[in-house]
């Protein structure tokens, strides 16, 4: 019998390795791989008792349970453990020239009606009036004309209309504009408020047990396409919301941050049919081309 | 704003840890801490793409589908890895004196039946005949008198009773049996066959996809106690079993293997009510003192 092939503490992670076949996907291998050792490491690193791994396994088992058709708690547990955030930036580097990803979310279940330059998607009215600017723009700066802006935001409660069927109106917060020949585009809003991701099932008793918060800070989402280029999944966050530095997702970046300017301006309010104060944010999006210089890392 | 707490790449594991608060109970947060550096390393190390991580959480919604009341698809999944038996092994280091541990499985699911020593435990009389043998002692050789030895296992198909209940008899091949005086154990079964675990579900297809076989060689479960000492869960495997080399979960240490040997006495098989010839396998075991030497590492 050939010793080489059992189990052993010291060797653990090395003999799992080599039952993977020959013939396996080499991607697969390599993937499957390192997460065996990476998985045997912590274990060793931790000295894992059998009272925790059953708690482990009792904690996937409960994550499994709260599972619905509407809801995936593990991607949710993917969320709060960063993981999520980490594959999307691995994915999208920006390189410094072009806007920074993050996470697409759960709410673009839905699609986004097509609306109007200047269009107010706050369908119910209810909220702080907040006009959104912007351009659409190439890694050189040119503008990208006719690009396709989709976005999405919760309302000022911190609740996006498919968690309101009842009290907010259909579609409401949501738009998928095309910018105009200088990749312009602007539309009226509200401010969006922070929410917490749902924590009543065993992600939320995580969040508890470690002392954490369960919210995400004010945003409004972005999808961002345009011909030639990669298409953009981002956020605009609000400088001065509430969790803003440490949003439960990990989903802030910097540079994704923008004042929501108060705009004490009669005029223009009364020209974008508004109530005096306002708010105003801008949010120029630098998309990377497919071909261009920068698609070689 | 601080942008020490916002996420980067670069400091992903970091950001993500320093999430956890101040007041975690200190054990959780190092175990969580250890998890998250590991996990974020995995991803970095692969550069894992937003499909393989579509297709990990997929794998994790399947796993939980194929669970039900009496299957743990996440239990084999981490029986398949390796890593329940690097947790067993952790917590049950041998220092090689003891009696090495295995896997507990999951068929020690009823209360073996107390049974005399000599006891045949092949109620329906299938399969080839087999006296096991063997002494429990402690580490300096000493006889542990009226140790208790519950033991179950396969049938010749490869199948446990409650996987059988319409044609197995009740309680068949298991066993609580009480060593004598000297810490001697002994009574006449069958020799079991290698099985494969469920393999029908989506840890079956992983198994496929790494070209994996689904199979764990021939053993005999013993969960050994005796006062003053630590329990000990175990198997006894066949040495000539298909799989030996090659068991799913890595359950076989070598020290646990055994020739069942071919006899061919006609009056000791006569004696044991036995056709000739026959198999026999001894097995001895050694259980750590809770108070002794040995506790200490």
């Amino acid at each position: 019998m050939g010793a080489s092939s059992l189990f052993t503490e010291d060797r653990s992670a090395e003999i799992v390795v080599a039952s993977l076949g020959e013939d396996t996907e080499p991607r697969l291998k390599h993937v499957l791989g390192s997460l065996i050792r990476h998985l045997h490491a912590f274990i060793k690193d931790v000295e894992l008792t059998n009272e925790e791994w059953e708690a482990a396994i009792a904690f996937l088992t409960e994550t499994w349970q709260a599972c619905t058709d509407v809801r995936q708690e593990f991607i949710l547990l993917s969320d709060v453990l960063g993981v999520s955030m980490l594959v999307e930036t691995i994915n999208n580097r920006s390189l410094d020239m072009t806007t920074e990803s993050t996470v697409l979310g759960p709410f673009h279940m839905v699609e986004s009606p097509p609306r109007e330059l200047g269009d107010l998607i706050a369908l119910d009215g209810k909220g702080e009036p907040c006009l959104i600017t912007g351009r659409v723009l190439d890694e050189r700066g040119n503008p990208l004309p006719h690009a396709q802006v989709d976005v999405w935001q919760a309302n000022s409660e911190g609740f996006y209309d498919v968690q309101q069927p009842e009290t907010q109106p259909h579609r409401n917060l949501r738009g998928l504009f095309t910018a105009d020949e200088h990749g312009e585009f602007w539309f009226r809003s509200i401010v969006p408020r922070y929410y917490p991701v749902p924590a009543d099932g065993p992600v939320g008793r995580l969040l508890r047990a470690t002392h954490r918060h369960p919210n995400r800070p004010a945003h409004v989402h972005l999808l961002v396409t345009a011909k030639g280029h990669r298409p953009l999944i981002t956020h605009l966050f609000v400088k001065d919301s509430p969790y803003i530095e440490s949003d439960v997702v990990f989903g802030v970046k910097e540079s994704l941050v923008r004042d929501f300017a108060h705009v004490d301006d009669p005029v223009r309010a009364d020209q974008l049919g508004f109530s005096n104060p306002f708010r105003a944010a801008h949010f120029d999006v630098i998309l990377l081309s497919e071909n261009g210089q920068e698609t070689d890392r």
